[in-house]
């Protein structure tokens, strides 16, 4: 949860002065978002989110993250959408950080996933794939395998107070991956984030997307691992096959997902696992004292990934 | 801001069973409320806010609170309503709290108001105390005069650590205002929290009140103290007589204010600022390292309590 920056009645009544939604009728800091300010705001005329990007999101990259969700709403993408202010920006500045106003969605994201949402959610992953062709910005991964072994560098020395042998493990697995990291799978824009809580479902079924603060370009087959890492494994760590399967069921009945990519999906799910298990590592070590945000453990990582290595195959997936 | 407990899909959907207030679309964890856990949720009938008591709401106060809405509304005072469950209860349990559904109340509150906000407010207040009579239930303020003394015990070591000479400076207030503490005045429901942040304003015009978990029955003028300190004062500390003027101007309006609580307004100021000191200072000695709410400056309320301390009578206060 997390509101890093307050906005004063009177801030926020001068910042819409630059745009045509309305009068505020209520305004309230919201816990979402680990590392943005963000809002809900109701106007007279709509409900909106208003965030406020703070440092881990760069203003370099907002063009590319506002105007994707523009893209992907004119393709039939359910997702929040950027308003423009009344000179065409997508976002202005408040309080002395990058600020968009963004369409609310409706929708409530599901804690414990079942066979069926994680089907939907295979199908909606698809469709995300299909609405970004021919999207025509591009970003890179930042936390794409070559960001890695210096995300590690970083922690390495501090690894073991999480678990004794924690660095050793990922030094190896840093040099395997290195080794085995597929490159010739098709790539387009990827989520690289699709967690439970940046999908909403009404009624059950699938209805929206949220969050594009990690989009990029990459491997789609990337983006599916994400998903099995983050919502195949139950809570006592163990891989859940038939939502797997469902999943990629999901998937290919809107995109087909070739056998060069089912083939190469434990190397990507081990790849997906090492990332969080970093990115979780790096804010446990190093999370400022007082931090508005809870660090999430990165040793439910340190499981998957010790599943994902163990797996010769699509075979150990209950795939085939 | 604060969410201290999470309450997943699946708990909100049980829970709502019991209601018959429509399903989910949405559901967000709001960043409001010092010592509770809040949820905006909206449904497909209407939009409420759903409250999980933590520790410092005590459950048998809740009735007393509850019903206080309940009665505060049927007198025309614009407040949220808690939404009574099927079987008639005002709150049931929810991960193991107390949790209430309460309606959503539209408003902005205002970070710095103006002469015109505090003369609105001062209406408001008296208004809300004329809509107390007749209140059923009673409850004793658990941080009125004589709580006073116990809370300094509990910081009294420690005070210095903020102020050299904190200690004694409140511990001759604490002498002073034994003594001086009046009981002679009108009594009646105090809302006793009325800060800026619990009153909603829309299009500059008064539009309700909110939090009532420090309602009790206590001294009538102490509750006009305590929105004297908290509404008259400037970012420097300095005292807005203007300010001061307009809201008890206001006030008298709709609640004729006696010669007796004018003349005795500067000694529940002085109280007032105190209690606010005190506990402000206890928060800030004994928060919880990594607390979601950020320790309040106690001494804001230092600088209140000696503007008091000095003032002879209600000409000091730019009243006569």
């Amino acid at each position: 949860m997390a509101v890093y920056t307050n906005v004063s009645d009177a801030k926020l009544k001068a910042f819409l002065t630059d745009y045509d939604v309305g009068t505020p009728v209520s305004f309230k800091g919201i816990a979402e978002g680990s590392e943005n300010s963000n809002f809900l705001l109701r106007t007279d005329k709509a409900t909106f989110i208003l965030t406020l990007y703070e440092t881990r999101v760069h203003e370099e990259d907002l063009p590319f993250f506002l105007e994707l969700m523009v893209h992907l709403q004119s393709r039939g993408i359910n997702c929040p959408l950027p308003i423009a202010a009344r000179d065409g920006a997508l976002y202005r500045t408040l309080n002395g950080r990058p600020a968009a106003l963004i369409s609310f969605l409706d929708g409530v994201s599901i804690a414990t996933p079942t066979i069926d949402h994680c089907r939907q959610l295979g199908g909606a992953l698809a469709a995300f794939h299909v609405g970004g062709v021919g999207y025509g910005r591009t970003r890179q991964n930042g936390l794409g395998q070559k960001d890695w072994q210096p995300l590690f560098e970083k922690c390495k020395d501090r690894a073991d107070e999480i678990q004794a042998g924690l660095a050793a493990t990922l030094e190896s697995e840093l040099a395997k991956l290195d080794v085995m990291w597929p490159s010739h799978l098709p790539k387009g824009i990827v989520h690289a984030d699709l967690f439970p809580d940046n999908v909403f479902f009404l009624n059950e079924q699938f209805s929206g997307i949220i969050d594009f603060y990690f989009a990029c370009n990459d491997m789609l087959a990337y983006d599916l691992a994400v998903c099995l890492n983050a919502w195949c494994f139950e809570d006592d760590y163990s891989f859940n096959a038939e939502k797997a399967r469902a999943m990629i069921a999901g998937y290919s009945q809107v995109r087909p997902f070739s056998e060069l990519e089912l083939d190469a999906l434990p190397i990507l799910c081990r790849g997906a696992a090492l990332r969080f298990l970093l990115t979780r590592l790096f804010d446990w070590l190093y999370h400022p004292e007082g931090a508005k945000v809870e660090p999430k453990d990165p040793l439910e990582y340190l499981h998957r990934l010790t599943f994902h290595a163990n797996a010769e195959d699509p075979k150990a997936y209950g795939l085939d």
